[in-house]
């Protein structure tokens, strides 16, 4: 039969450390600190497989369970010296859940089990120390009740609190043994009232009731959300600690208390924690009293503070990890209860990880491994003064679109947004939803708030390109656009009032949360020197040794000279989109983009494009200039040109009521002709180019007049959009080259330049061998991409996304990390087409999913030259790229040079 | 060297009548006939890949023609015994087009080449007739002049009219030779004028420039035209015959003709054509002469005429098809100048091909393949009366989308077209654009003619499923929806007035054109015994041929028991697709559905389905009881939801003006929630099913319901839609599932039943070995498959889908015909991982492609099991399926036994 408990104890145990999956993070902990001598309780594990086990059997206990459990139970009063309901020196134990993963708070644990209305008495006995012993009955009453019987602990903590009243005391200590005794019975009363039968005083009875409640707790609601939340599998099921209780509450010369060896969120390192004397675990969760920090530990009990000191390093050397610690002293006397990894911020995982490289406690790899490539998010993002922040009302929370903290007045409209701005005012900018002409209002704005959209809405994606943070999706608030304000739980917020988003947590916060710039940032803006910074320091050398490992290019995202300078100052090696689009928006240019879009004639719309040529040519210098001579990827118009005139509905109206009553008709009139049903499969792409070649003529001009104005080894390289058919890339290609050839003709001076193309359609990956025939490089559009493997419009798959992840249909949202199977499959059969007639095909992404760590090791494995993200993601995909190379490594794939 | 020309005459050839590849189908049938001994003019063909090679030299004659051309005229001089430009008895030659296949007046001729101002004198002498010289001389510059220097020949009949007009006479034969001589001495001068130089003397001169025009003529409008229309590839080039002439103008025994071995628009077995006394082809063609029924030249040259039918009856059997001929009679000599295999219609097709098997002409495989399976369309359609529709006067042309002709008074409402209907009118349904709920209307009108949309918009769709004569995408007129009126040209045609449409050909004409049912339909409605009509019977024989040698299954798209009906009569053998929601837009039952629609909670929205239930179930009972126990395959709902509501702009403009205003607020609320960017890739499909369960679960029982009710062997077929993930499928199937047992269990008896999918999102078709895990049968929607591979929008496609095709980036339209790379690879690669999970996988198609015969021989050569199409297109499933058995065998595939 498979072994289903491990004993522990006594400098000796069953199993060990590596014992994870089994034992779980905190019975492989016990077990590894009993073998290394130090002080632990005894106790034994039972494996996470049984609570699966239990599940299957529809939730009853699995046969076998009972007897082997006996049996270490035995093993474990051996150890202790005491007998579990023994009337004169009863043992009492703790049943404690503990996952692979740290699930923290997330799963119940009952402590001083085993204390009866018998035992109770024996303990007074025992300890002396009747006030002790009540305490610990009253104690377990509440929890056991509460946990296994969903008596609410609050019901018990009313009759606790009326008792003080009554004496007319404030703390817990200050009741009397007699009042602890009385409250035992009114517990157990109250038991009664609410379970329907009487307080269990079998104490196996107990352990086994207790010991399937943990098994329950695997599935409540707040552990499912958490591993929803951080993606854990929903089967690995909970082990369940049963362990020898030491009492913290048993005195002054008793206490327990939590730590960390060095500081979770700054990263420095430093003996961190706190403690309270005389309590058990729970009051120091609870937050009844307020706990003394651990240094305070040193004068009250000196001898176990250096124990503890000693102990906790020591495990941190043999874990080579930052370590989070519980632990208790009884009578002076220390024991450890737990020693796991500890959570940390980001600040502290980039600084732990490279300090304890400079300690030579782990290597570089190790420490590249460390850091989860998402937090690096939190050393970019402006941050909210943590203490101010409490001062203001949380309105609503919506989707954490683009991390960072923002306040600002709120403005409903991005024009005005843009006036604010330039009269030097915060302004936030607050939408029902966002399009492509509120650019300019949101790059003016601090922050982008908006009341529909998904994770991949226009505001999440472009507030993330942007590194602006955004809260979108905030259905709870109502926004009323042409009233200017909005209202959400009985409040109104109108034009000009402050709002603060937290773009990391979705909080929106009424009023003015003062935030100010990371390091980081200021050191890009160059308000900051590198030198006056250590999280700067700290976050250069991480990324430095990430990039030694990478072997994968990163790419930004980036449109204007503004966003290539963040991309360069965080590390791309070139951009690998740059959507001219983007460049019509800005106020000069909208209004002949219009005549160009209104234009009934081929003539009229040639003589607009030619207006447009210079603001374009211009653009493209400055990108050119600000990168340097690293290659830059410029695709050809985009979206459909309906984007950018009026809505269609709002000309409707317009018309209906008789307002502009001509002008309206007009814009109308060409709206409709462009009208789509499903403007994301229609004229959009090349199909635009290939339909009005006079627009990819004036782009391709406007590239390379620009690349002979900057000179050098600019080498651009101009991407078609949206192709399925080669026919479609033969066509707009021939169309860059005749224009080039009349540029460096006209010029007497040549350049040397790429055409290729966006493989986003799900055809042009199916037939990629006869696309690369003709491209001389593959940029994967993931996002548009993943809509169509799928069908799922990005901007409508909100509505059945989010029931989807729920109900389990997709393990993640695909727009967010790449579906492996479906989209994945078509990249790698992609990149294997396209190479299988052109062997040195570059092949890069361009997709949301450049930024995605996941999404990046996918495209390592995939074989792909480059991954391009939005500037502010640069980090992230730095270090996933290096974790892909050190994971391929650890699957035993040789080590490999870097691609050219 | 290749050999590049070919001789022919005196009963010998260089080449044959299998080399039409190289001699065109012209150049072969004379090579034939002259082996074969008919007397044809002897001359010699210049093959067609010299046209190709013109083209690539830049349209100059390719080096070394010149050389080997001066030999063959030398040989074709031997043989006619006189010389090309002799001053006393001159050869004179025609120079003809003719490519591979036949494209009837697309390219240009010469006759009469050979005549100069010397020569022209000789013929007369020799012929003893001044007035036929003079008139071979005046028609030879004429058409020399048009055909290679671009001089219109109407500038020449202008002259030819004013001198006819001089003389007081009617008719050219009524010109004396002094006028003749007269003309060709002004056209002369007026050639002159228009091409700036003398009228080549030089008959080697005139040779040349007048075969590099018939290899121009290859490249003119007409022909490229007409090649795309058939799919004719723009690369066969064509041949050149250079022929010595013969006369039909030379006097009363003379004359020229035209004819069918059989009558090409019946298929009746008898001898079909026309022709002039003293006159030359192109008198034929042009139409000056009225000419006379061939049964008159028996009378007039009776000889000839033996001598024809005796040789044009060896000809059809030698051939072993329909012939086309020309034929010349000089001086009571009879000559055959050209014999094809003749195009007819569809009608005449089917009894051909039948009668000539009767006739052991041909085998039962070679008459399925002599029947395009399009042509099938013309036997079902109604149809104009020939002669009275050249009383109407055509108002526009647009896409034609559903073959057939219709007249009815102009409606432009669905719900008046009903009322109307149901008064006994005739309506035809003209609308900007149809949608869903048009579908009653639609049913209603005898035709249905939209403004905008392409071949497969939702008029055209539902117009084919219903075989209703539809014009789509007609832009050149202006339906103005609430005025009631639509405008073209001038004319304004108002709610009621008469409105005619061909379906075949994309015409509208003003007024009411007289129409009639086809003799099948009539058969099928019961309004005719099958008896009576030999086309029905032709039409059943030819169609029970091609079931005996078809594997490949055909079902039907079918909704309501009418449909059913229908398609069980055109063959099917079971349905396909039963699109349920086509059920929810009748009258008595969209209230019920907005109801659903508009809850706002779950208890609501099973309060109103709990009302649709017995409607559905109804549907389906009818379905079942029509099709005897044949496969039923139901689709789950599908479309998004908005479909029932009213259209947001419209309700905004409502609302804006104030209209209805708490209603249509309400309305706009729920449709503003509902309101999609691009609702194809929207809430839709299976995650309606997922979002809203128990929308599947009513649908679910009200299939087993009716399955049970109507009892036997029915086993419903139910189709999840839109899945693209396997647990999508598993989610619905556990619905369906959990349902079937409920019913099973409450009826207390079972009925077999499967549950399957349909393959129309990408990415279904890449994980298809894990969907055919659960799938039991997949059926591939290729409209949505080729939707989102190719992402283009149906709807909104028609904008760059023409300019696709004109500018050849795609070679056909992707919806009509299937996309053989792309989509096709999906289908294939879906089939083989379907069938490595599940072998004996049932797996069909249910998209427009099943009624396509191209893309029906794919479904064939992918081992599908069966196509579903439109009732009216299975003659053309049943045709095409039988036609890719036999090229399969003809490609050295062995037969194999049917499919089960």
């Amino acid at each position: 039969m498979k072994k289903i408990l491990f004993a522990f104890g006594n400098g000796k145990a069953d199993g060990n450390g590596a014992m994870k999956d089994e034992l779980g993070g905190k019975g492989a902990g016990l077990a590894e600190m009993s073998k290394a001598g130090i002080p632990v309780p005894p106790g034994f594990t039972i494996v996470t497989s049984v609570c699966m086990d239990y599940y299957r059997n529809g939730k009853k206990t699995p046969k076998g369970l009972d007897a082997e459990q006996k049996k270490f139970l035995s093993g474990l009063e051996k150890m202790a010296g005491k007998k579990l309901g023994d009337s004169k020196d009863p043992l009492l134990v703790s049943v404690r859940s503990g996952a692979k993963v740290s699930m923290p708070g997330m799963m119940d644990t009952i402590l001083n089990l085993g204390l009866n209305d018998q035992s109770v008495t024996g303990l007074a006995e025992k300890t002396r120390n009747e006030r002790f012993a009540w305490d610990c009955y009253r104690r377990f009453i509440m929890m056991f009740s509460d946990v296994v019987f969903d008596v609410p602990k609050n019901e018990f903590e009313q009759l606790l609190h009326k008792r003080k009243e009554e004496r007319g005391v404030k703390n817990d200590v200050d009741l009397s043994a007699t009042d602890l005794k009385d409250l035992a019975g009114q517990f157990k009363t109250h038991f009664i009232g609410r379970a329907k039968r009487a307080f269990p005083q079998d104490v196996w009875e107990q352990l086994c009731l207790a010991r399937d409640a943990v098994f329950r707790s695997w599935q409540n609601p707040r552990a499912i959300a958490y591993r929803k939340m951080n993606r854990i599998p929903d089967d690995m099921g909970t082990a369940v600690t049963v362990q020898a209780m030491v009492f913290g509450n048993s005195g002054d010369r008793s206490g327990t208390g939590v730590g960390f060896t060095r500081d979770p969120s700054t990263g420095e390192n430093r003996f961190y924690g706190e403690f309270l004397i005389n309590a058990q675990g729970e009051d120091v969760v609870a937050g009844v009293r307020t706990p003394e920090p651990i240094s305070a530990l040193k004068d009250k009990l000196p001898k176990a503070y250096e124990q503890l000191h000693t102990i906790t390093k020591r495990l941190e050397k043999h874990y080579r990890d930052i370590q989070d610690f519980e632990f208790t002293v009884q009578d002076d006397v220390l024991y450890m209860l737990q020693t796991r990894s500890g959570k940390r911020t980001g600040h502290a995982a980039v600084r732990i990880a490279v300090e304890m490289v400079k300690e030579k406690l782990i290597s570089r790899e190790e420490a590249l491994l460390r850091v989860d490539p998402l937090q690096l998010n939190q050393l970019l993002h402006p941050i909210f003064d943590p203490v101010k922040r409490k001062e203001h009302r949380l309105l609503a929370k919506g989707l954490n679109a683009s991390p960072g903290a923002a306040s600002g007045k709120a403005v409903f409209d991005a024009e005005r947004a843009v006036a604010a701005a330039a009269k030097g005012e915060r302004v936030l900018l607050v939408r029902a939803e966002t399009c492509p002409d509120d650019i300019e209002g949101m790059a003016a704005a601090k922050g982008v708030l908006t009341a529909t959209g998904g994770m991949t809405s226009h505001a999440a994606v472009v507030g993330r390109q942007m590194g602006k943070p955004s809260v979108v999706g905030c259905s709870a608030i109502r926004v009323d656009e042409h009233g200017a304000k909005f209202s959400v739980g009985g409040v109104t917020v109108a034009e000009g009032e402050f709002v603060s988003i937290d773009g990391s947590t979705g909080e929106v916060l009424l009023g003015d949360v003062p935030t100010r710039d990371s390091d980081i940032l200021q050191v890009l803006g160059g308000h900051m020197k590198p030198a006056e910074s250590p999280t700067f320091q700290y976050f250069e050398t991480f990324m430095k040794w990430a990039d030694g490992i990478r072997t994968l290019k990163v790419r930004a995202n980036a449109d204007i000279p503004r966003d290539a300078k963040a991309a360069m100052f965080l590390g791309a090696e070139g951009i690998g989109l740059c959507r001219t689009e983007h460049m019509f928006f800005a106020p000069e240019r909208l209004p002949v983009v219009v005549r160009m879009i209104m234009a009934t004639t081929e003539e009229e719309r040639k003589v607009a494009l030619r207006e447009l040529l210079p603001f374009q040519r211009e653009d493209f210098k400055g990108l050119f200039e600000t990168m340097k001579g690293k290659p830059v990827t410029i695709r050809t118009l985009d979206p459909p040109l309906h984007e950018f005139l009026p809505k269609r509905e709002d000309l409707m109206v317009a018309v209906a009521v008789g307002k502009d009553k001509e002008l309206n008709e007009k814009l109308l009139g060409r709206v409709n002709e462009l009208h789509e049903f499903n403007p994301m499969m229609g004229l959009r792409g090349c199909r635009l180019g290939i339909v009005f070649p006079e627009i990819t003529a004036m782009q391709a001009e406007a590239i390379f007049e620009a690349a002979l104005d900057v000179g050098g080894d600019i080498m651009p390289e101009i991407m078609i959009p949206l192709v399925g058919h080669v026919n479609e890339l033969k066509n707009q290609k021939e169309i860059v080259v005749r224009v080039a050839e009349e540029v460096f003709k006209r010029r007497g001076r040549r350049c040397k330049y790429l055409v290729g193309t966006m493989i986003e359609v799900p055809r042009a990956a199916l037939v990629a061998d006869q696309i690369a025939e003709e491209a001389e490089f593959f940029s994967f559009g993931t996002n548009d991409l993943t809509q169509m493997t799928f069908g799922f419009s990005r901007d409508d798959a909100g509505k059945f996304l989010l029931p989807y992840v729920d109900k389990k249909i997709l393990p993640v949202d695909p727009f967010v990390t790449i579906d492996p199977q479906g989209v994945g499959a078509l990249v790698k059969g992609a990149v294997a087409k396209g190479r299988s007639v052109r062997p040195n095909l570059k092949v890069g992404i361009c997709g949301e999913h450049g930024g995605d760590a996941e999404s990046v090791i996918f495209c390592h494995g995939a074989g792909l030259d480059y991954v391009s993200c939005s500037p502010y993601r640069l980090p992230i995909a730095r270090l996933a790229g290096a974790q892909a190379v050190l994971k391929e490594r650890a699957n035993g794939k040789p080590k490999k040079g870097k691609r050219k």
